[in-house]
């Protein structure tokens, strides 16, 4: 393990912005006809949303660290429920407020491994630029922010301006005018194929594609870029290189959250310092772990020893 | 209002024995493609399950009787919410057992008011026989007791024995070696048209089958059956007659519940001594008030005028 780059923190200060919430995940074997119904063959039910299955996904693999969610839940049963489970996952819960209904994602997985995504984030599960300044302290003495580009960009923004000394890892995509000053901040981006093509505003089809995209994202600050080609594999560049990390022959049986065990790696490997390579590797392991479950929840231990 | 069939009882007992849970009820524009995501439009969350959904439909057309509900709901932080959602809806809870977990039906309802319904009953959330046996003396002082059949044969038959007093409603299908005593212990049989065709061995595509259906059922007795016939609507009837209820121009919101309403009005008829046309009428009533609003829950206090 490298010493870091902040060798004088024991205890490095990881703040991750972005959704928290409920996924309910139903495995069926098919789904029913108009009408219809089906068994559920499984069913998981537990804390989700992208900030949260991220900051899981990185105090897995760094248990001396006790990343901070910045995030909302409802004040609602289903948000008592999760919130205890934030807790136990082991994530500093003080900068989560608790109001209106708590977000839910329902992820129908059909035995082909296909995923179908249902949405209810309510408008008051969004991060506002309140709840970023009230989590000021934090941002402000935090070694990596994480910002997930799903919640207003007036918040994200307002959490890049005051985590001053923080390496910013972007995830996702943002348009409008805070997207450039967004990414003159960002230390790192990671997007998939549709966010990238938001985000460069050119089609990502191939590797070639990514390639050049990254090309135009490595600039500046921004010294490590990864991007998403659709069926295909990860694409992990930085100043004078780049490596593809191919999806591989791993069965996959859902999809959910190997993008934000992608992250999690990401952020570990930019916490320890590590080359653009070995961070790059490590990401896309903790990805593929991923993808082999149902339901997407980090289990990303057995991957510490990676880095 | 009639002065009912049991004119020395000032609150008469209906015990209800089925299905409780808590329904999802997500209404969303369309359904996302594989691998894609769509946003919920509308999300509604509480106390379901037929057997539940039949008792609240009753109690909310006889205000003066507090429903038993014969049911099992999960030991688990959402059996906490939709039983307190129970007793809050004025049912009798002493007999819904708590243990597993609570079962779930997601039922994803498009703009067009096409249903699909993803259901996870587990195994522990069904009735057994001794669930009934705990429950004999509600069942041996009821007056009308509705068997919802979408639960253990043998755990329908045990209640049906019990409640020798009184009138006794089934609803749905039953196949097995139960079926036929089930049947010679009806007073009255409601399905649709599937479950007719399981209850009876032919296929119910038109009126005239539902008419041949029925005369098959009224044996012995059973003096009132309700049968469905899909898209089109429900014949009552009864020994020397019949009526049938077409399903009219009613924008069809959502069909969830408008079986569970159907039966709350017969029940209430059986109740009141009313006849076969004005209890088959008040059923027809409704299913037609259920349909017209998402979830399927039924809102039925404008209907007790009719009884």
């Amino acid at each position: 393990m490298s010493a870091g780059a902040h060798p004088q923190a024991i205890r490095p200060s990881i703040v991750v912005v972005g959704q928290a919430g409920r996924d309910l995940v139903l495995r069926v074997d098919g789904l029913p006809d108009a009408g219809g119904s089906a068994p559920v063959a499984e069913r998981i039910e537990r804390l989700g949303g992208k900030g949260a299955s991220m900051a899981i996904g990185i105090r897995q693999l760094n248990p001396d660290v006790r990343p901070t969610l910045l995030a909302v839940l409802g004040a609602d049963a289903a948000g008592d429920v999760v919130h205890r489970e934030a807790v136990a996952a082991g994530l500093d819960v003080a900068h989560v407020t608790r109001r209106g209904r708590t977000a839910l994602m329902v992820d129908v997985v059909t035995a082909d491994g296909e995923r179908r995504l249902l949405e209810d984030a309510p408008a008051e599960s969004l991060l506002t630029v309140d709840d970023v300044e009230r989590a000021s302290d934090a941002l402000e003495r935090a070694h990596v922010v994480v910002l997930q580009l799903q919640q207003p960009a007036t918040a994200l923004l307002a959490a890049a301006r005051m985590a001053s000394q923080a390496r910013i890892v972007l995830d996702g995509a943002v348009s409008g005018r805070e997207r450039d000053e967004l990414l003159a901040l960002a230390d790192v981006v990671r997007a998939d194929a549709h966010e990238a093509e938001l985000l460069t505003g050119t089609p990502i089809r191939t590797r070639e594609d990514a390639s050049r995209a990254a090309g135009r994202l490595l600039d500046g600050r921004t010294t490590l870029v990864a991007l998403s080609v659709a069926g295909e594999g990860d694409l992990v560049a930085w100043p004078g290189g780049e490596e593809f990390h191919p999806h591989g022959e791993t069965e996959i049986v859902d999809a959910t959250g190997a993008g934000d065990a992608f992250v999690a790696g990401l952020v570990t490997g930019v916490r320890h310092g590590e080359s653009p390579q070995r961070t790059g590797q490590l990401a896309a392991d903790c990805a593929a772990a991923t993808v082999q479950r149902l339901g997407g929840h980090p289990d990303l231990e057995a991957l510490r020893a990676g880095v």
